[in-house]
């Protein structure tokens, strides 16, 4: 008896391999800063448990599989407010974001067909396309050019008969890179030029800073209907990870109708929670406001550290919540155990998330490690810092 | 632009078929007695609720991707009171018993392996083995012969060379049959001799009837360990299919790797929901006790009534909350639309499950009907009334 091919061939997760190291460093009475992982320390509104406590049904049903009507209509609403005319049929609720991409790879890809993606991305869009035997066709971005992926021959050079769609993340994770209209708007056109899907993963949609605004795919979706499909999710808006309520958008109806049929054999999303996410989408604009600046104000605090850093390379990222940074070492995975097992300064260190995992490409990405900013601004202050005496001790050593 | 191959394969849900019919019905001012759906109408502990009420996170954040700490305990210590003794390293938690089935299907099937089921089986099946391109090779059980499947020859004869799993449901939904210990045993050995997987789907464990004793091929693992993976879930034991909680569990440290890399990808199944989780695996044994009692009161109520209907085949089930019937219509679902256009009996009419979609075989199952038992004793006693009501009228309109 066998695994299947798809998961003998599945990389493990960096985060496992580091897990032992980070134990033994922590028994040693090291304090580690997590940078690691994408998880918001910033409080989950409380209204959210405040409806949850407020809960009267007797029997704990399925909801339908569509999700719960009312927050399908402030779904609506918060689209409409942001200049996109979406129907509640147009709206599926899904476990996270991440069955909404399962979903929706499950009702486009057959075995064989290409998804251009730039490169790096969010890892495991790697396993859910895996399923449906979709290959990964990257978009080389690069750390030097601030991870710039929107433009018309790159992407375009890359489109073969088997092509079904593109699928961006915009702001993005890793990098933290943010499409203009004018770039959305472009991937539309070659996707409607070539017939194909627009896959638009927009769960950091609120995190934009400097000159950048909170946009969509969607308020473009004008005549590229049928091409456009979003992700989105409750998870990094509001805090509220452990929610697991995502959501897949689109007007086109066979995908919708295909979708639905995953979300039927699932049954239904998490009801509690999908009675909570309501409240969230009652927050006022103030609400997004201040989250924006919090993260805002620690992105500037981490990049004016990172870049005090000597040799790497770190155009200022703005959106999201991350900052990748290609550091002066071979194998960003060997600094990650450096810093657990042989470093620590007054008794720190840190972990980031080295990018391999975020490339496609073999052989690229080795150099570049992910910070998260997930943490207040005085740990990320310190961080950075530990970061810069890290690299100083590793090069010292000669490993570098 | 097409949507996937295997969705445009995928049949609706007769649900889904029926319901403008049913809309329409209620229009009329007709009352429709529900038998078609699995959601069960007992009280969800009230323990459940108290216990998210109390939950204190002020970050509502991922839980650990293989489950919370805490439920993995009181799960461990549930089997182990069934005399299982499973690790909380063996026990995997998913958003619902399909989570589990989609997780483990991704670890085990390549493109073209079949996987042996007992037909007429839990229709969603079909849906996430199409992802990873499993073959359904179905044991032809009968009406007239109980749904029995569990028989040496009837299952080593579909064995060849692509067999990767034999997938198995008891108590089943639809049928209500119940396999025996020694039956049991006989699939694991069939497993073990043929080195397949055996996933047993026991998401109904509790509800077993007359002789039938809570059991679980868990029971007899020694020596199987690496052939047994159990699906369950709190929903239908708990009453809280809302929640999505479920579980993988097995020993085989192959597919417990594998299928944790689908739940890291996934990171984390509901938060809130597996807090509450853990009040009920607290219940005390009356409680399983006092539900197994209203399900075996209401099956006796409901065979009672359909053995009294002409023509129909039905042998007394002896588990979950199914009974399925073999009407003498050549059309299920022809009659289903008759029972919702053309029938009432006092402004009253009845929806069950047309078992069509239970088969896998073409023209298998037509005649046959799935009623679930989630309704109080009066309305059950009214619904079979109304069935055999609607079967005369039907026959007179020589429909039949």
């Amino acid at each position: 008896m066998e695994i299947s091919e798809r998961m003998k061939s599945m990389e493990f997760s960096p985060i496992r391999k580091f897990y032992p190291y980070q134990v033994e460093a922590e028994k040693r009475g090291i304090k580690i800063y997590n940078f690691n992982i994408g998880q918001p320390d910033i409080e989950t509104p409380k209204g959210f448990m405040e409806r949850i406590k407020g809960y009267k049904g007797e029997v704990l049903e399925y909801l339908p599989s569509q999700g719960l009507p009312e927050l399908l209509e402030k779904i609506k609403a918060y689209y409409k407010k942001h200049g996109m005319d979406y129907e509640t049929r147009d709206i599926l609720i899904t476990n996270g974001g991440s069955e909404g991409l399962m979903a929706v790879f499950s009702s486009i890809f057959n075995e064989g067909d290409e998804v251009i993606i730039p490169e790096p991305f969010y890892t495991n869009y790697k396993i859910f396309l895996s399923y449906f035997g979709a290959k990964i066709v990257p978009i080389k971005s690069h750390a030097e050019e601030g991870y710039h992926y929107g433009d018309r021959e790159k992407i375009e050079k890359l489109i073969t008969g088997k092509t079904k769609a593109i699928l961006v993340n915009s702001p993005s994770n890793p990098t933290g890179n943010v499409l203009t209209k004018e770039e959305m708007e472009l991937i539309l056109e070659i996707g409607r030029e070539h017939s194909l899907y627009v896959i638009s993963d927009e769960v950091y949609r609120e995190f934009v800073y400097d000159d950048a605004k909170v946009s969509s795919f969607g308020v473009s979706q004008k005549g590229y209907e049928d091409n456009l499909i979003i992700i989105d999710s409750i998870s990094k808006r509001f805090s509220a990870c452990g929610a697991r309520i995502g959501m897949v958008i689109t007007k086109n109806e066979a995908v919708k109708e295909a979708v639905m049929h995953m979300l039927q054999a699932r049954l239904s999303a998490p009801a509690l929670e999908q009675v909570g996410a309501c409240f969230l989408y009652e927050l006022p604009d103030e609400y997004y406001e201040e989250v924006r600046k919090t993260y805002e104000k620690r992105r500037d605090i981490a990049y004016s550290e990172i870049i005090k850093i000597p040799d790497v390379i770190c155009k200022k990222p703005r959106g999201s919540f991350y900052i990748t940074i290609k550091l002066p070492v071979k194998d960003a995975e060997a600094f990650q155990m450096f810093m657990l097992k042989d470093f620590d300064y007054n008794k720190e260190t840190i972990m980031f998330a080295p990018c391999k995992g975020f490339y496609e490409t073999k052989g690229r990405g080795l150099r570049e490690i992910r910070i998260a900013y997930v943490l207040n601004e005085e740990s990320i202050k310190k961080g950075m810092e530990i970061l810069r005496r890290g690299l100083l001790a590793y090069k010292e050593r000669k490993e570098v």
